[in-house]
């Protein structure tokens, strides 16, 4: 053991302090997110006692690797220190600090003052050749060598001309050979190691389809299956999506069934929502006959790929009264006095044809082990995304603990979180793992709360660990705004999500068909809702959307400005129906700017103000902006430029800079 | 050791997250700071997944005491709690948080929906009994009987009377009984234990005098001494002084000693400066035999300590080349190539009487226990206020260690960090343990400066652990702006460090005299500066400011409000050179309103807007303020009223606000 005395002997050597990192996300108990190939900007505030010089460098690793890379970091202003490095393996990275005081450069620097000053200092130059042949005993063999020649040549210089001397300590090798080789003893190691989750491009930048497979049908009466989809596939692919998201695609159970429109009423066609998973056909590893089978599945699956979408399942974690759970372990679900399974319900709303699983009891252990063997069969199947429903009912640390192992073997599985519920219960679900999350969007229509709503997604720490994915709509959400604004609506609605949004979804057929009626008026359920029944869908509609879908997401596809968030920037415009945001790729190089108009019923215009100095535009000379959407070029000069959209055609534009 | 399953299944049960905690310093490796009898309100994001209802307390508890005590703590908004305590003894505290899903609250708000709508709650109160008698089955023995009780109650009347049931549960006797008992397995015990350290109130509310012992003199030729000071210590007190602080009082080395100015040319005369500690009479824990005694000493300490008055040393931890520890202890400082010594120095500059220590040798274990001694020492003389010389060019461990180690022991030893350097420096010393610090105050001139600069010290979390005391003087800075503002100047920083700062001091009789001369124009140095020198004081100076300094010190005194500093709020005043602040108590039944006039030259004016909501005020009343310098009453009404200040007479108001 160590007397306190030696404790304190080691502690004042470790003089500098390295604090306030970012990113660092509640104290690194959690993850921050990239894909490969992007970078790692970090900031830390590294200082020490006095006024020496010091060094630092940022130290990262691959998780699967021991040995650290280093990268140097540099001081900005304020005792505040810069460093990157690129993730570029899926996976895990970790990244940490160290940094000491740099004797020698301190010494270099003090002895050009003193020299400046006229002093005499060849004492001066003989510490300097103590330092390089310390140096030297902790150099490599090469590097040693060098060291130690120098060494000498200043012991000369010293005695004899000072001033060639002093010279040469600015020489740049000199620099670089000693600061090499910091002494250990006296370098801080930052105390975390804090973790980078690196996924694939797609956890970044997606376009979602989400589809009922059952309505792939032309008769009402006549239930959809895989086969029908493969036709439909292409369908999708025209419309350049590549994520195709099913919901659950499980066995349906028939007691407490609900009928169209969620009736408690049942006629004998109705088919039941799929979220009621598992009947005597099976559970969450089974598929609805009605569907078909595994292998009609696999052919679906293999199509889709050739055609550049990724099918995604929803993993709803609940169970029909009919599931085989239900009889195999009543011990995973909450019992009522009378012995029954206590149903959901959000008093004094009932869901009798749903079990929610008891995290709360003593086999809960058992219970997570299954559900993870449900996300690791469709793994063996070859899904690698999952839409997770509801992830805000079951306890959080499940969530991390399944994550983290469906990851250890597959880091290219994509979690998406279908949490809309209170900010904080979204974004620790985002922390603790979901690759990306629904969002707010759904209802953000005016312009004050999208600027402010995704300025806070996009331009604060919140970024590094939730990435969001925007919904314009979903089979459980139709929002006021698409009941009531009409075809301009949808089109506005519809940019806005492809474009402040590198990952979007929308659930169609419903939505490139403008489906807006409600339930009832008042609420946000669709009238005659796929939840509870097929629909039939009249693709072919002259209104229908696909064309300019297609259009949005081929822009997104070949502007690599718009796959990814963080460079969103909101703009001025003097009409608050107009919104104008732009993004831009790293370099600058690529600038696209985005001008919807909100307002579904009016031509609105206005005078857009965009940031000349940022965009390196010249404000004396005219430039050239071209609307990707339209075919349309634009001469455009200085900060102001007016926009008019009127809401008949396409009510937006999204505007290529051409510099 | 545990199955993995095992492990998940311990996990999930912790539904409720605790995060976002504050206060909490540098994720909860630094203690905040509180006085004895102030409060801690502490908040912290708590929520679980699902929307069952939650309950949280804070547990806290002096170091010194092993079990918890908790308080409630209160659902804001957001998923944001609330909660409190007060700290009542000296030493240190720790808190946390315990948080867990209350199933009876749950239970009794989900039963009331569904007895609303109508629905049969019979088996839902047999669930409630189930949740009584758990709660029993952990209940302390007169409780347990209560719940079983009342239990047996609830299940007769499932059976027959649901209605009088349901109105039995809104009975806070029962939800009281049971939320006493929460399941402890289901409980999150927030991962921190987060500290507090409690000083006494010195440490929040002082005022400070520094003055040079050896100048208590009437003749430039004969050294003041202790006995000297005795009689001074009635002139300190009159103006109300609590802390008198002196610059070393030890033994001063003769090698390098600088003359007059800091000149390098010696008289015989000359007394060197204080800060060259150590010679052939003894080093740190000596008595200059020039000012007397241990006894003299003593004697000091006791009349002070009749009037009111600490007596604080300085802790100036560096030697003359005389000093004994530079023959014992060679190893203890920086050597040269040629065996000599290495003195202060930044370059160019050279301290040629003052040898730092070196910590980075292979003995600075046993340096850092020999300082350790020197606090002992002369806290076992009674001494319990260090000021710290340059704290900021020794290693940060040693400073928490050695202020660990002494509060240890003695928590009620003060040590003020005399860090004039950067920002996060400073910073970094006072969470490290510093209970006061220097501050910018004293080059702090302008109102847009000084509101910038205490909002950021009193309104952010720094406040948690940096502890300002605002000097306008210090034996090494005397600011242009007194030394071009003449009287007023002195005056109006006078009352902006006292008003602004509960703890303040200033270097006396300089500063009451106007001592205003520098060294040469540009200088900050004072012409015939102490540190060199013996100055005789004309105490007696017709236009001396020691009769105000008496009446801020004992308006200080009597007004709550000035004694601490969060309620620092500034107000707007159409006119740059007036600048307009309040104070308040916790319960707002004391308001002080300063308004200072910062231009030492002209009359100024100006309206002054005051919060009358906050300061519960009628609009429409006329209100009484009482200026406390001068005694004059105002008769004020409404948000806006005018001031007008003249430098000619005292160019501030100190307004007790009358409801």
């Amino acid at each position: 053991m160590n007397s306190p005395t030696t404790e304190i002997q080691k502690l004042v050597l470790k003089r500098v302090v390295i604090e306030a990192v970012e990113p660092e996300v509640d104290c690194g108990r959690f993850a921050i997110k990239r894909t490969v190939g992007e970078r790692v900007v970090v900031q830390a505030d590294i200082f020490a006692d006095g006024h020496e010089v010091l060094g630092a460098v940022l130290r990262y690793r691959p998780c699967s690797e021991a040995g650290w890379q280093e990268s140097a970091m540099d001081p900005l202003d304020n005792d505040r220190w810069r460093g990157e490095f690129r993730v570029e393996k899926l996976g895990s990275y970790v990244y940490t600090f160290r940094a000491w005081v740099d004797a020698f450069r301190t010494w270099s620097r003090n002895l050009l003052k003193k020299a400046e000053a006229g002093d005499n200092v060849s004492l001066d130059l003989l510490t300097g050749v103590g330092l390089m042949r310390s140096a030297a005993a902790r150099a490599r063999a090469a590097d040693a060598r060098r060291l130690l020649e120098i060494a000498s040549e200043f012991e000369t210089l010293s005695g004899a001309d000072g001033g060639s001397a002093v010279e040469r300590i600015q020489d740049d090798e000199l620099t670089a050979l000693v600061s090499r080789y910091p002494d250990p003893g006296a370098a801080t190691t930052y105390s975390k190691e804090l973790r980078v989750v690196v996924d694939r491009e797609k956890a970044r930048f997606s376009a979602w389809y989400e589809m009922f497979p059952r309505s792939c049908t032309s008769e009402q009466t006549r239930h959809g299956t895989f086969r029908d989809c493969l036709e439909r596939l292409d369908y999708v692919a025209r419309m350049r999506f590549d994520v195709l998201y099913f919901p659950p695609i499980h066995p349906i159970g028939r007691t407490g069934r609900k009928g169209k429109n969620n009736s408690v009423q049942l006629s004998p066609d109705d088919t039941g929502s799929p979220w009621a998973i598992g009947a005597a056909e099976g559970g969450h590893k089974a598929i609805d006959p009605r569907l078909g089978t595994l292998d009609d599945f696999k052919q679906l699956q293999a199509k889709a790929r050739g055609l550049g979408i990724e099918l995604a399942l929803d993993l709803a974690f609940q169970c029909s009264p009919d599931h085989p759970y239900v009889k195999a372990h009543r011990e995973w679900f909450r019992h009522r006095p009378d012995g029954t399974i206590q149903y959901a319900q959000n008093p004094p709303k009932k869901y009798e044809d749903i079990y929610p699983f008891d995290f709360e009891n003593e086999s809960s252990g058992e219970l997570c082990e299954e559900l993870k063997t449900v996300v690791e069969y469709w793994v063996e199947q070859g899904i690698r995304i999952f839409r997770v429903d509801n992830p805000h009912t079951k306890p959080f640390s499940f969530w991390e603990w399944l994550i983290e192992e469906v990851r250890r073997d597959h880091p290219d599985v994509i979690f998406l979180a279908e949490a809309f519920t209170r900010p904080k219960v979204m974004y620790r679900l985002a922390k603790l793992g979901f690759t990306q999350s629904y969002t707010y969007f759904t209802w953000k229509n005016r312009k004050s709360e999208l600027t402010e709503y995704f300025t806070e997604l996009t331009q604060t720490p919140i970024r590094e660990f939730f990435r969001p994915n925007l919904w314009p709509n979903t089979p459980d959400i139709l929002n006021e705004y698409l009941q009531n604004g009409g075809r301009p609506a949808f089109i506005a609605r519809l940019i806005l999500a492809g474009t402040l949004g590198a990952n979007y979804g929308i659930y169609g057929p419903a939505f490139e068909l403008l489906e807006n009626r409600p339930l009832q008026p008042g609420s946000e359920e669709y009238l005659d809702s796929e939840k509870y029944q097929i629909r039939v869908w009249p693709l072919d509609r002259p209104d229908s959307l696909r064309d300019l879908i297609a259009r949005v997401n081929g822009i997104r596809r070949e502007n690599a400005a718009l796959q990814s968030d963080w460079s969103l920037r909101f703009h001025p415009v003097d009409n608050d129906q107009l919104i104008a945001y732009s993004k831009s790729t790293e370099d600058g190089s690529e600038i696209i700017l985005m001008i919807v108009n909100l307002d579904p019923r009016y031509t609105q215009s206005g005078w857009v103000q965009i940031p000349l100095h940022e965009f390196r535009l010249d404000p004396d000379l005219p430039f050239q902006v071209d609307d990707l959407l339209s075919g349309a070029h634009f001469q455009w000069q200085g900060a102001r430029n007016y926009v008019e959209l009127n809401p008949a055609g396409i009510p937006a534009h999204i505007l290529k800079v051409r510099r």
